[in-house]
């Protein structure tokens, strides 16, 4: 029988880490995971300013006081939108500054691990700094239980059945393609819900999915809140709230 | 700083677990389905007779000689196809008498964990004791990293990129829905390929998406083999063997 410490294992000197650190509870981080947390020189991570971060309070009960820690911070807020031409010119250049950041401190000779919500490689921040440092650096990318994952074990439903079909969808598409992908699937997730809450309960109505779609905020996290999205008035979500709408497919 | 052991916790008599143990690699287990692999004092999983079973494998190096075990054998094997009345019948009788085992033990005061590879209530057999024992006994359903989330890691692949629709797609459906299904969406993973590989590769082709797919066999257990779809000329795989589509979507 093999200690928790001895399975995970620790960070080699001057690697990159991409770490999934899961949907919010400590307790559903990988062993992987938590053992790098534990080892790495610098921990790594993407907040907005004057925030601490989600994927840093994820692993808080994780880290040691005195860490050597390196927090990088979103130049913009919520306010400039996406399609802003102003905001795609100052999050790229936070992106090429960060990684040059990273690239120094493996330079010289320290291990980085950089926290990612959820898997590292499903919407993750964390890609845009591989697509710049691999190849060039040494990078092992540990995959994490998604917030999705979290959201429908905490809404304790099934979500996929025999030869269902899931869809994962961003609530950021237009109405009208939010229907279309919608009608094609058994089961859908609805990510990045938030601002775009009412139009995507609009959508799901459409749809023909109402009675069966879940809207949940925050899964796994203290504040969760969970409840039929027909129940669910509010206009707006918090960034962290997801909709989901489980499968039909083959019971045995 | 909290051991893992602390935060991982262990089992409370007369509950049934269900236990994700993610896609293959022990380290990949959360650190709750580590504690609770350690603490249950049934440990239970399906397999195919004769076989240890893969959850049952994954979960090895956690599990002390001379636990109480419960494996819970499949009547029939690969031979009789899923459509036929045969297989229903045989499999619904099993699901239905494992479940009375388990609630057998639930009943003398025991803690069972029931094992489930990547994530219990994705495509997981754990569902089917779940909906026949949820509201008469006290369950606890543990997310894992799911088989997918392993494979895209293992072959070094970001899969989702901003406003991209990720479409799970089993290989079991027919060529002319899975090309209409695949054509639907910006990224795609194709579950259960096995012996449906030939049909899936000529409806990738046909979807326009062969230059991006990647076959993988095994992701992140031993004898794991990656390649481009292309490249991979077996008419029929192993069980564990996926096709993945990574999306195309915003690079900042």
């Amino acid at each position: 029988m093999t200690e928790f410490e001895t399975l995970a294992g620790v960070a080699e000197p001057g690697k990159l880490y991409g770490i999934g650190v899961g949907p919010g509870d400590v307790r559903y981080m990988t062993l992987r995971a938590a053992g790098l947390v534990r080892s790495v020189d610098v921990l790594a991570y993407f907040a907005k300013r004057g925030r601490m971060g989600n994927a840093r309070k994820i692993v808080a009960p994780l880290v040691a006081p005195a860490r050597r820690e390196l927090k990088l911070e979103y130049p913009l807020t919520d306010e400039v939108h996406v399609s802003d031409p102003a905001y795609g010119e100052a999050i790229a250049r936070f992106y090429r500054e960060s990684a040059e950041t990273l690239k120094n401190e493996l330079g010289e000779g320290r291990s980085v691990g950089l926290l990612a919500e959820g898997d590292p490689f499903f919407y993750g921040s964390f890609m845009h700094m591989w697509r710049r440092l691999e190849g060039s650096v040494a990078v092992e990318v540990v995959p994490g239980v998604t917030g999705m994952s979290g959201c429908w074990t905490r809404a304790n439903t099934p979500m996929t059945w025999g030869d269902d079909v899931l869809s994962v969808v961003p609530g950021t598409l237009s109405e009208a393609l939010l229907v279309e992908r919608l009608t094609r699937c058994d089961a859908a997730v609805i990510m990045k819900v938030g601002r775009n809450l009412a139009k995507v309960r609009r959508a799901v109505e459409t749809a023909g999915m109402i009675d069966r779609a879940i809207y949940i905020e925050r899964g796994t996290m203290s504040e969760e809140r969970i409840m039929p999205l027909r129940a669910c008035a509010d206009e707006i979500g918090p960034y962290f709230a997801m909709v989901i709408i489980p499968g039909n497919g083959r019971r045995i």
